[in-house]
């Protein structure tokens, strides 16, 4: 008996050192699992449930177990406290009464609390698990320290149990840590490299309790199964749209210490919602009982995720919260929180699958109801001929298409799995999921419930009681890795941070909210439906909104001036460009049109591409201003720029974009390539007279413009059209146009945006013509108009 | 008074000079109406009631009148004919009994029959017009000949006209006809060029009565006057469908001598629906009065239709109407007509404003109700946070939105606009439009009536006196246009043409179709939803189908040969060049892949680009297996088929895109530009040993493959990586990989389809290695792999 453990025990080791993780089950032994913060609110309600049901489902399977609840309270007052829980316990509808008791007995005998606070306790701890192995006779498969204590004290129970209670080489070491992780990106690399200095990666498993769900967790396997009817839908040339959506009836009182330090998002969106949507948007691993395949490929989904904007989000906060806040945490009494309890956010995904498909995620407190759910629509692709009083819920392809996946509450007020009849007949392991009975005059997502094909669990199952089972039988992916978890932070802490301090709008409460948090999406921004009737903080209401402004016309170095808010700015030198580019286009035939980098452009770009249907591109040629001396597809290129934000938009053909040639014979700008002159070449070819139809400008805090610095010894003056430059910034060789070239345009506009240029601004407007300290001087068309486009920020400070 | 007449007759030529057409009413004079076919059916049910229409909007308001009824029939047989319809003519309901009957006194006493047959006949109604003129003491301002006439006639009915029945210089002429306004693209020249030797454009008025329907001649003013709200609406963000739609209930009994000739797509999509997509889709004039404006808009938005192909349209033929066929046109008892009277088609439009809009255009007849209209639904783009029970039709923006221009029947009745509620309150002119009383009960497009603003028209007017109105008023944008009409040919007739040998779908008729007319759209191609159960010619059922197949594996030439119907063998091979490139990448991060131009890579090039979501294409570079020397814009060049294709639909960064350098310093494939050399060098620099990872070739009748011809001096051996060589095929000019280069790849697939393939395949299997003589023989990679993919066609013959 005991050679053949130590032999198990070897071949462990191996196993592990190769695969990482082992399906436990394979390797029978006494598993030992401690449960800090045993008498906490989660323990008591879910995580004693959860070993139960563990120990119910393992016991007789070879396994021996042993279960310590372990707090920073003295033994005795802790034991009871824990007894009292224990008793508690709740034994499954579709087990023997008299068959769990004696289970339940068991149970309660190898448990047992034991207060763990010094370096000392852990040794204990340790050396009695050792103990125990040995006098039963038994072998040690591995132990589970799970952490239900709040993160401050993660740290020094890592290290412990690291010091003190690693089991011997060969049996495995989980430890589980609850949410939350962090606070944004860099917090969470923070708790993560701790963590990580402690435990190695495939040692660590982080909840996410709606994973252990049992509709989310049937996501991937629903994919898995149903493969053959989803492969033709599952991507955007079907998805009209996917929402994922908890919806919650409860709002933060009691809890307003914890919710006002998170809010809404980083207490639902960042972790449970992201997760969700991962599984529904990953590319499908062809086995998804490879955790490493699953991870890999959530992974992969993160990296597609578009950058979200401060536009991409709504932020709500119910009333009564502020109030909550000021009595919970002893705040003035003016105090008013900026913390959102409601938010609807609108994720893109930029791959072929799923690119223009809106994914939809909106939690909130104080709601009308509890619910939570996923649901696919799909787009309709029917057209049916006969008149609708015809149409059959089965057959009819015009009726409403969708695949909800319900966690659960609602009107249904179980999970379930709900697929539109019309769409196909979905499979599932019968032996967990059964049809729906009818329910008849419910509805749900507008149609009746017949209507769909609907399954619940057979058994309904906690979330804990899954991810327990799931870190017993060390199924990874379920939980959040450190990579996962990074690059969710990474996703949302950019918004976090532009949201800071932005006032989320009041909504009462519950069924009286009515439509005031709806929200509608277009050009990838989110806004509410409805104009804000009420400002409940009325000095911040005050501010101007650009639409309360009109686009200014002034006149600035003896030129036209068109000044305005940010918004109306771009969109009226957006205009301007269209109408010189019909116009060009109406007379010549094309249009020319020199684009310089940088980011004031990009909402400009964002601009043409979406909202003028009529811009002429495919008579369009795009030249560059200027140009780092970097490969183009180098993200610091200003031609990616240029492709990211517009070329991918449009259709100008490929002939006609004109790249500066700064990469030639696999170097960058050297002066024997003669990119310059090549591109001068090019231009005296292409573009009458060399006179561009627009050249677009920026100008920097030092008064250069394109890549013309001051102090430059080409371009400023002579024939050359094109030039080499140095940059006092990095990348510093750069390619330029000259300002000779730039003058001959017929039309050029200088774009000067934001606070920082305030100073430069103010200095130009009173240079005179000085290209050698000021290059922006120098432009002064010969016979074209030179018109400059600023905000209010970069004009008035 | 005579003077007065004489200078405004002379201003009146001097502005038809300047402006081509005027505003009829600025000049007042005697107009003479002569009405060709005057007792034939048209002008009984439509056309007199029309001129008493125009005669009861325009007398006493300065012009005077004269109609003339003419046909063949004899004078005294003719008058008969022609007073029994006059008689039957009706007053409008809002003019006072007494009036109208005085009035419809005054337009019998104007109106005459004469018989018009001979040269004569036309230079006596010239005579008579002239002499009636002089003795009223009246001066003549114009002449409309309306041709309500077989077309057979029209040829020698212009004749006389031109030659004999013009006006003097100064009055206007007008000639009107009647659809059908030829067969396809060839007969609708031919009949546009015989007319237009005899009439300026601007004389012409080829009436599409559907554009006089009240709800139709709306739609761009509907536009125009709602221009805010529809702005930032009416586009591809925003619509997700428009549908077009014209349901009869008749069938073609008792006209099926012309409807066999002609089917449903000439009879109605051609013409009426095509027109209606026009109006939705053009770009909106600034100012829709202006006839020119709107004709060119008219004709540019033709220009972005997308070309059909038979996939565009499914067909259905009710399963009486062979028999009525054979009863009609004495067929023989086994004859099956394959004439369409049911068309689905779906068109796309490629521009900013819609691409990816369906436009669903839908008309047959024997179908369950009589309806038509034009539906703009628009994307559901709002989340309602409420759950749906308590959503308002007002305000939510969750509910549909649409816009519908309902032209008449079905269950309302009447012509009708209808705009959802939570859109917006449309303007319309309250003199010509009023409310609709809700009716309860009455469902509309999946809404009660009441959840939209519907309007009806104040007084219901018959398409032909809006028509006949807009003639005298010269409103040409109401009419089709000589470059519109073959335009619309130059749309269809490529579908007609792919159609011809098309077997309809059999339907049964009315009510019974049920769901068996049904179509859904994927991918750009139109589908039935439903499966074919019966198939009325057995004979033609019985021909394979190719899901029936499967791909077959075998060798030809000593190499892997794939082989199977045309569908199965584009995804194969799409399937391995997918395989192929995720290896690549993830083996050496990129993917290097030389395309062939022509035809069959074509629907490569659409697999790729709609069914595969996972191909790497951020990794792969592109590069040409052959070019023609001509600029890249050329529709001739190869490139441009890859970017219609393929580029314009995937994300290929641009500079992984290496086009064959054909074209430099302004020439086409000089030596001394070294072109070939430059993509030679551009190869080795990027490409690892210069061998790709994959090469996809054809193979030409005459056993060419790339660019390499029988007998070419360069490429077939040697050093040189590319080549210019010389087609027997225009352009005779060419750039090409030559066959030491293509057999250093990895892979190298060719790629050869359809029957005349057949001969080549067979003579290229026997023959060893002889590139001189056939150079596909060369084709032998050195270390690579080769595999050929024929369809059946090609392989079996």
């Amino acid at each position: 008996m005991k050679h053949t453990g130590i032999w198990k025990m070897l071949l462990a080791a191996m196993c592990l050192a190769l695969l990482g993780c082992l399906q436990a089950q394979e390797l029978k032994g006494h598993v030992s699992i401690i449960l800090l913060g045993a008498t906490g609110d989660l323990a008591k309600k879910y995580l004693w449930q959860g070993l139960f049901q563990l120990y119910l489902d393992e016991a007789g399977k070879g396994h021996s177990f042993s279960f310590h609840g372990a707090a920073l309270t003295a033994p005795q007052q802790g034991q009871k406290l824990m007894d009292k829980v224990l008793e508690s316990l709740s034994c499954p509808k579709d087990l023997v009464p008299s068959r769990c008791d004696e289970l339940k007995g068991q149970f309660l005998q190898l448990s047992q609390y034991r207060q763990l606070k010094t370096v000392e306790d852990y040794q204990t701890l340790n050396k009695d698990i050792e103990t125990q192995v040995q006098q039963d006779g038994l072998w040690e498969a591995g132990r589970i320290f799970y952490f239900s204590v709040p993160p401050f004290a993660y740290a020094d129970i890592a290290r412990n149990i690291n010091s003190s209670c690693r089991p011997h080489p060969g049996a495995w070491l989980r430890v589980v840590f609850e949410k939350p992780f962090g606070h944004d990106h860099l917090s969470a690399q923070q708790l993560a490299s701790e963590l990580g200095s402690f435990f190695q990666e495939e040692e660590m498993y982080r909840v996410d309790h709606y994973l252990g769900k049992q509709a989310v967790a049937q996501i991937l396997p629903f994919r898995d199964q149903n493969r053959k009817a989803l492969d033709g839908l599952w991507n955007r040339h079907h998805v009209e749209r996917v929402e994922i959506i908890l919806k919650e009836t409860i709002d933060a009182e009691g809890r307003a210490s914890f919710y006002e330090e998170y809010g809404v998002i980083r207490d639902t969106l960042q972790n449970h919602l992201t997760e969700i949507l991962t599984l529904v948007a990953m590319e499908l691993p062809l086995n998804i009982s490879s955790s490493a395949a699953v991870l890999q490929h959530k992974l992969w989904a993160f990296q597609a995720l578009r950058g979200l904007q401060k536009s991409s989000a709504i932020l709500g906060q119910y009333q009564a919260y502020s109030g909550q806040v000021r009595r919970e945490l002893q705040k003035p009494d003016g105090f008013q929180s900026l913390t959102p309890t409601f938010a609807g956010v609108l994720v893109h995904i930029d791959n072929l699958r799923w690119e223009g498909v809106p994914f939809i995620l909106m939690s909130g407190k104080a709601l009308d109801e509890r619910v939570g759910y996923v649901r696919i629509v799909f787009k309709n692709r029917a057209y049916c001929t006969q008149s609708e009083r015809h149409w059959v819920p089965e057959q009819s392809r015009c009726l409403p298409q969708q695949i909800i996946f319900y966690i659960g509450h609602g009107e249904l007020g179980h999970p379930a799995i709900l697929v539109s009849r019309n769409l196909f007949k979905p499979s599932l392991p019968t032996q967990k999921w059964k049809e729906v009975q009818d329910q008849p005059g419910l509805r749900l997502f507008g149609r009746p419930l017949s209507d769909y094909y609907a399954y619940r669990p057979v058994r309904e199952q906690d979330a804990y009681s899954t991810l327990l089972s799931h870190i017993f039988h060390c199924r990874k992916e379920s939980f959040i890795t450190t990579e996962n978890l990074l690059a969710s932070w990474v996703f949302w802490t950019p918004l976090l941070d532009s949201l800071a301090f932005e006032v989320p709008r009041p909504y009462p409460g519950g069924a009286e909210n009515g439509q005031l948090l709806d929200f509608e999406f277009s050009g990838g921004q989110l806004t509410f439906s409805q104009q804000q009737l009420e400002v409940l903080i009325p000095d911040l209401g005050s501010v101007p909104k650009p639409s309360d402004f009109q686009v200014l016309g002034a006149r600035y170095r003896q030129s036209p001036l068109i000044t305005a808010w940010p918004e109306e700015l771009i969109s009226k030198l957006a205009s301007d460009i269209e109408a010189a580019a019909v116009q060009a286009v109406r007379h010549f035939g094309k249009f020319h049109l020199a684009l310089s980098g940088g980011s004031s452009p990009i909402a400009l770009f964002q601009q043409l591409a979406t909202g003028h249907y009529s811009f002429p591109w495919a008579h369009t040629h795009l030249w560059l201003v200027d140009e780092r001396c970097v490969p183009l597809s180098d993200p610091d290129s200003n031609f990616q720029g240029l492709q990211a934000h517009l070329l991918q938009h449009v259709r100008v053909p490929y002939y006609n974009i004109h790249p500066m040639p700064v990469h030639l014979h696999q170097r960058l700008c050297a002066e024997e390539d003669q990119g310059a002159q090549t591109y001068a070449s090019e231009i005296s070819a292409l573009v009458a007279n060399s006179s561009f139809d627009l050249v677009l400008l920026g100008m920097g805090t030092d008064g250069h413009t394109a890549s013309l610095f001051p102090q430059s010894p080409t371009g400023l003056d002579g024939d050359q059209l094109v030039v080499l430059t140095e940059s006092p910034f990095r990348p510093h060789q750069r390619m330029s146009l000259s300002l000779p070239l730039i003058n001959r345009a017929k039309k050029v506009a200088v774009l000067v945006m934001g606070r920082t240029k305030r100073e430069i601004t103010t200095l130009v407007s009173r240079v005179g013509h000085e290209p050698k300290k000021w290059p922006i001087s120098g432009v002064v068309p010969l016979s074209g108009q030179l018109v400059w486009y600023m905000d209010y920020e970069a004009f008035l400070g």
